[in-house]
């Protein structure tokens, strides 16, 4: 079977996921595209040799018969009603970050995918389908360490632009720490609080950067992140877990060794996209096979989506207030209790 | 465009390229199949659910109408005649090694490849398209170490079989470093020789084990390779390369690091093939985009596979003689001097 | 010259110097003892086969117009005195930690010292004199990762037995960082709290392990310190430092890599006194080489005695309370702002 | 007890053995000194402060009763005779490379010295004192890999100075590896051949660089040593061995971890002196040590000095002749065969 994949949002990320789709992995076609800015919509036809239709908006999109599958990659603020739109025609739904903008948007898409019956809804966190997040879940899922007690991980970039402001380290950054971090370690956030060290001479002067992120989970764990964004030195990410027999520790980026005046040196990536290009690719490749062999989605979640939205919340609120945050997640749906495959 | 493949040869690796272009990449289809086992190729389109013709033979199959290359995937002695045939019917042919089984063979490829006036023929050296020598060859491609002066690398199993003889550590393992080190450093092999170290207690009687192979360049470089195939410790390739300037290493397979019992540890693979599995599917994902990109393969040539056969056995005379051997290359064809992307 | 030694406190570590300045270093000999338990004094005296006086208590001892330094090395009660006793008489003094068990002892300690005109007492902290802590100051030093920003530490000891309880945290092991931590980044202590994680299951009733220690300089520097005294897998010292251009590293323990039953393994230590072996050697001879070189010590100094002492009341303050309690330091006077060799 | 030494050569390295034992180590101090250049000999007297002799020559210094062990720190010609007058007066001797320039002067020392009656040599292979090798050579004797097969070493230095002609490879360098492998793994050498590969332009007419050493052991171990002396990058020993259940290597030297301008990077020495620095502390510390213990010393014996003779003997020899050379070996005398502590 191929799945026929309808997009919404034509920039850049809806065209790499296009190009992955036509070019990289197998499974999927794209049968139909939309976006806002007609003119991109077509330009991604014609780039890409797209046979597909293209449609005003998100709405016509979704009620094409001939999609299977959306992905929603149009800016956060519209996701959440694309979103249900798609989950009320009943397709597969592959969503970007956010999945929506507040908690109670997320909420809402659960509600509507629970009346569906089955999951539909996979969030773009692709971290999970990295090679080396995945041999550390699997170290820890093969209790090779023991009880988790502490997580000590590192989020950097060399640099961001003049837009990046003090709360896009949650929302753009430490995202993907609240996503795989909960999933890493089966356990749930219950607080949070933030540091604001001494602040490097190269961010901007709406930026406190960098920031330290302390999340303590409901088994106790205590759960430090470092969020970085001008180190200057490259895009790095290091995860670190402790438990009561070990330690477990993310590879490196592997990288050729030379030697070479007096120094033994590896390169660091500076491009982001470099470092998770291969979880994008799986993640969409995941999302295609589960769609033929489960007949739904094994990724994030709706419920995931939630997670993020309500715990990124208190950690904005955190940065604001300088005091420790209660994370409020609701209780986990039954549905959502299932056995994840990945 | 979608490269439609026939398929010649549907034992174990005939299946795993089949998965892989139906599964895991893009550009390519499955669209005709043989084995000399009737059933095996019966199998193959039934477990891949393919929409494929079957063939009797190699010859009907080269002659569909409906495919644009072949993957020759059959057993080594077959593959000549089947080359010839795909080549003479202007087939694309992507070869698993050994391209013929003779010099001699390898040279009536190249007579028909070159009077069809471009290049046709990929050889299956997968190593190319690993990220690590991928990063290996831009540092000495960039000149970051000066002139390659030596080269030092190890190719080791953890244990092979019975039906593995002493020969088989050129014709099966040295042989991918027969390929790869010449193209990594632009040179061609001038004269071999072997060493047989003390003998390891896990290698049968037939089996000389470990083996260690000194190859010189025309330019003088000294290459040294040690193949050990019951290393029992696991599946692990070494390749360094010493120049002018600094050296430059093959970096480790990424490996979560636990540090537990007084140790810190990586792990090392035992399947060979979960080693080499991103670059079966990027050589693959080559051949498909190059021919679109090209309308010719850009991976390893038939002249390629000339070299592998006059130098593996130029290796099998040293491995008789014990005596240092001449690599006796014929005069390299204008027709594959042009840049190669890959 | 011949730096001569009377040691206060003839047990374990007292009998380590001794053998250290009697069988492994230059530069000075034991040539008085004298220990609460006489026996022990006699076994030291014996065992080492030392031509050394032996006295009944410290007065007695540093009255010996036959010793030029005196090692305190009693237990961290008498501590203060003895050096009192010992400055006054004008000898060096080499005082293992606790200087002495207050802040107000030390500044007694300091105030004596300052009288003599001076430095003649160095503390024992040993960490300076480790070759990694070395090779990071000096990359500090030198500028090469900018203004420091952060501090990430970790103090971890395979097991402690029964009589180590939750403040033993502070100071039998913190203790350590706080000297060499504000040693290292020339910067002082502001505030200090701490985190109790989940608690490992191999930690007895009256002992909360791991503990989370995050001290705050008057620069701003975040420091972050794991102790974690059950941690099973060895002795493992830890120190990253994040600055404005880059990150430096504290080396690991160089090891044997071992490649074997699929893992590439290095060791790591049991022991502690393994780890620091060299530092303790290096900080007497340097003790010994200071006192000849300049007629005063160059290591630790009363004034950082102090500061330990100050820190470690507020850690163990922050320990009880669970809020952030201030580092209050005096103003370091003018004496102590010598240039310090080490 | 401390032993009384008289130094045979006040030269650079005679220097810094004196500063050693007058500084560094314990259990020894100067009381002799001589040198064919007296004012030489005056200099380090004045410069070390030394309350020692000067004599005229070597034949007056071992005459001194007022010496227990002498060190042969003159220019490698004259060694032979200054061992045997020292042996003659009962003297221990601590002989720096070589301990005779040819095979025939080792084994006249060794008929001397088994005259005596028990060892009173030393020679000064410092490398068996690296904390790396101790850990290689106690990994191979725990028996961790099971039987030795291969080794693989390098020896480079940064640069060399025109002195450095083609045989010194061997008579300067490749010696510490002909001294450290057989020790290492507790074989003997059976032959030898030299390869040279293409050579870098960072050498000299006179000099080929890189050079490769192939030794064949006994046992059948294949020993791969690559000596590069303008090697650029550094001073840097590699060595890996190669066993049958699995493979040890030595630690690289401790260095800080820096990341920093999108590399991660660590230092390599270029002074070859800091490389074995502690080796040459622990060499001479271990000398009075066994003296003390066991009145006899127990690091590399007259017969490993005999050993280093006749094996760059058959290395010069393959490095003339281009071809393999036997190592000829006599009988080792069972006086030898004593468990040596080191
Ligand atoms: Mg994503
Ligand atoms: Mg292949
Ligand atoms: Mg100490
Ligand atoms: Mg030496």
């Amino acid at each position: 079977m191929t799945v026929r994949v309808g997009v919404i949002g034509t920039g850049a990320i809806g065209r790499e996921h296009i190009s992955r789709v036509e070019n990289v992995i197998s499974g999927g076609r794209i049968t139909a595209v939309t976006d806002v800015n007609e003119q991109s919509a077509q330009s991604a036809v014609r780039d890409f040799n797209l046979n597909a239709a293209i449609y005003p908006d998100d709405q016509a999109l979704v009620a094409d018969g001939n999609i299977d599958a959306v992905f929603i990659t149009s800016w956060g603020p519209a996701h959440e009603s694309s979103v249900l739109l798609a989950v009320e025609a009943g397709k597969y739904v592959f969503c970007e970050k956010p999945l929506a903008t507040t908690a109670e948007g997320c909420l809402r898409i659960i509600e509507a995918e629970k009346k569906h019956g089955r999951r539909l809804v996979q969030v773009g966190f692709m971290r999970r389908y990295d090679e080396g997040y995945a041999q550390l879940k699997e170290t820890l899922d093969q209790n090779e360490i023991g009880n988790v007690l502490m997580v000590r991980a590192a989020h950097r970039n060399a640099a961001v632009d003049e837009s990046y402001k003090t709360n896009m380290a949650v929302t753009e950054t430490l995202i993907h720490e609240i996503d795989a971090l909960h999933w890493l370690i089966h356990d749930d956030y219950h607080s949070v609080k933030v540091d604001f060290p001494r602040k490097t001479k190269h961010a901007h002067a709406e930026l406190q950067d960098p920031q330290v992120f302390t999340l303590k989970t409901k088994q106790g764990v205590l759960i430090n992140v470092e969020v970085f964004v001008n180190c200057r030195y490259g895009y790095d990410i290091q995860c670190e877990v402790i438990g009561e027999e070990g330690i477990a520790r993310l590879p490196e980026v592997p990288s050729v060794i030379v030697r070479k005046q007096s120094k033994a040196s590896t390169n660091i990536l500076n491009d982001w996209k470099l470092r998770f290009m291969d979880a994008y690719n799986k993640e969409l490749q995941n999302f295609f096979d589960a769609i033929e062999a489960y007949g739904q989605p094994q990724g994030p979640s709706a419920w995931d989506g939630y997670i993020a939205a309500v715990t990124a919340d208190a950690c904005l609120k955190a940065q604001e207030t300088g005091e420790e945050q209660d994370v409020l997640l609701g209780e986990k749906p039954e549905f959502y209790e299932q056995k994840l495959h990945v």
